[in-house]
């Protein structure tokens, strides 16, 4: 007997049938002796509904009403579904996020979870009840509803589970899994048993869009066991977490494409201490996230300093640049949505300067420029034209885990 | 400068043009340099649409979770509203019912209101805001949300508006005050200006439909002045509070035809003392709410019993009757849903017999029948047939309304 958090997106409670099929999944889960809590998202198009009938009555709402409203999906996710498990005869009871004890600072549509007091939760549970909690909210001190943003409810699982330590964490969702590749568009792409946090995190911040970051990093805090899988197929999926069996091998994980990605150049800087602080200080500034930074070395005593940001912060980071040309010191600045970042991941890559290399070969052997590299613990990164980004990923990934794969 | 609490029901906020309207009345009032405090029930079909929802997965769900799926009809007004009154540029704040402290016993889908703890509502108006509250929901004592069934949103503001002493609770709806008779029905139907608590009672208890009884009761109780009002014309509505200008002058207020009423006879009772006793207390028992009882006073050993039930009853009354033929002692039982009350309502007219006989008058001279009748300080009921009950109004009616009628 294990307690088990199961987290259901918005597609996998979108109508009666997969209310109905979830709701199958979770008594399962409950017949086979687990505590069973359930947290679940808003149904279907419902945010986007509500989001829309919204901005017909004031297209700039404030963010505290806002979240008054949209936390009306969730709610009705978690009534329907009690309704749903009441049916089939097994005890249940829903909550609300401020009945479930989550509570967050104050930041409205994008809040954080300071703690959750779980004794509710727990009352029911040792009543032997199902208990359903609505993802993606909380309550501030003042007893105001807030959202959790993005990713929301994935959070609001994994924060569940490590209060609870819970023995397993599943986020289910419409893919099967994690995948080496993104399978819908990359031949032979292979479905990931396990995986570790820290890869998880790379490739979800690398537009993998299987798990947010943010539920993966506090999975990681707090040790808490994911597993991500299928609320249709009924397979098992891929598990996440601190150490996986094959983590002493050198492999990769995946590989990954994200094209909301824009390369700003600063050409014919001048070289002198304290450059780069400058650069970068004017950006944290105006909350303008750069993720890769390359420097160039220079052969005289100008260089050049390019850095990537995403598309929606192009305009900024040009007009901040722009701003201050002067107190910068540079001649002109290049920038370009047209580009794409590809990555793999693994675990172990460091210790391994082939990986790197096969990466690269891949890419010539496909006759595709190479436009920057980056590299980290477990990532390689290097930006192409966005024009050959899925050939790239294809290329790399038959490279690796093709029939004469290596990974 | 007075506090106000303004009501809107579900057609008033139907859709986005119509929330708009409500936001200007109540921006208006604001404008004015009131305080106002507004309840708000769920937009148009809301409701309707949640329960058909929640029907298709369990045809017969908990009511406490059905109050859980239902109680956001209501938020969303509430946020959606607020949005409309923040684009207009005044300081608002929308509440839930357990925001804004309505406490409630565990009655889920009936709860009745225990207490309001309006200090966050005091506090928001303090800061100068205009404050929307969810009509209809409240908490229990173990922190879940409860529903106050019918009518429960006109309960919530006249609970607010006691709770906070406010200077008047308008109830805006979508007819323009209370009249003498339904005006889509009965020709020469009159707006009224003013009428008491009692008389407002007796005609939404028959069926007069525009305030629910249980808020006019507990205005009553804590002599809140209500004001029925269309959100739509703009003009002044039906002011109901504990005395009126006209009241020492006997007058009918109105003419008001209930057709969900089904009569029971029991025919052929022995007399003896105590079978009224025995026969409402199984009635009761089984929770039959009875309106008029009619005891004939018999020629010999037998006599007979008649009394009225809601239609939705009758079925439970016949069987209760009947499976209880013996200890009750009667020869048989007759029913009928085929009939019509025709009530007058006017405060005074116990003290003026002669208008139960106009009442007579008029329906003898339209060649109706009356089956029973039941008189009350404020009231004169008949039963008639359903098929004279279009008819019998409008002949009472022009004989206390039209050209010539002398109420």
């Amino acid at each position: 007997m294990a307690l088990i958090v199961q987290k259901f997106g918005g597609s996998s409670v979108a109508d009666r049938d997969r209310v109905m099929n979830v709701a199958r999944i979770i008594t399962d889960t409950y017949k086979q002796g687990n505590d069973v809590v359930v947290v679940l998202s808003a149904q279907g198009d419902t945010t986007d509904d509500l989001i829309e009938k919204a901005k017909e009555i004031n297209p700039n709402p404030s963010k505290r009403e806002m979240d008054m409203l949209l936390t009306t999906g969730e709610q009705i996710s978690v009534a329907l579904c009690a309704m749903a498990i009441e049916g089939m005869g097994y005890p249940v009871i829903s909550l609300t996020g401020w009945q479930a004890g989550v509570a967050t600072d104050s930041n409205y549509s994008a809040a954080r979870i300071k703690r959750v007091r779980a004794d509710r939760i727990r009352k029911e549970l040792d009543k032997k009840k199902i208990v359903l909690v609505t993802g993606f909210q909380g309550l501030n001190k003042y007893d105001d509803i807030t959202t959790l943003g993005r990713g929301g409810s994935d959070t609001s699982a994994v924060a569940l589970a490590a209060v609870l330590h819970a023995d397993l964490c599943q986020i289910y969702t419409d893919v099967d899994g994690v995948y080496t590749a993104d399978p819908r568009k990359v031949k032979g792409a292979k479905k990931l048993d396990e995986i570790t946090f820290d890869e998880m995190l790379e490739l979800a911040s690398l537009g993998a869009q299987v798990l947010h970051n943010r539920s993966v990093e506090m999975a990681k805090r707090y040790n808490v066991n994911m597993e991500v899988l299928s609320s249709f197929s009924g397979k098992p999926g891929t598990k996440v977490k601190e150490v996986v069996k094959t983590m002493e091998k050198t492999h990769v994980s995946g590989v990954a494409k994200d094209t909301n990605v824009a390369r700003v150049a600063l050409v014919g800087l001048t070289d002198k201490p304290g450059m780069a602080f400058k650069i970068f200080s004017l950006l944290a500034k105006e909350k303008v996230n750069v993720d890769i930074i390359l420097q160039s070395i220079g052969r005289d005593e100008s260089k050049d300093i390019s850095f990537t940001v995403s598309q929606d912060d192009m305009a900024r980071a040009e007009e901040v640049m722009r701003a201050n040309q002067e107190l910068i010191g540079f001649d002109s600045i290049e920038v370009s949505d047209k580009i794409a970042k590809i990555s793999i991941v693994g675990a172990g890559m460091a210790n391994n300067s082939g990986v790197a290399c096969k990466m690269f070969e891949a890419l010539f052997s496909a006759g595709i420029n190479i436009n920057m590299i980056s590299t980290s613990e477990i990532k390689v990164s290097v930006l192409v034209d966005e024009r050959d980004a899925e050939n790239a990923v294809q290329a790399i990934h038959d490279r690796f885990f093709g029939e004469f794969g290596e990974a």
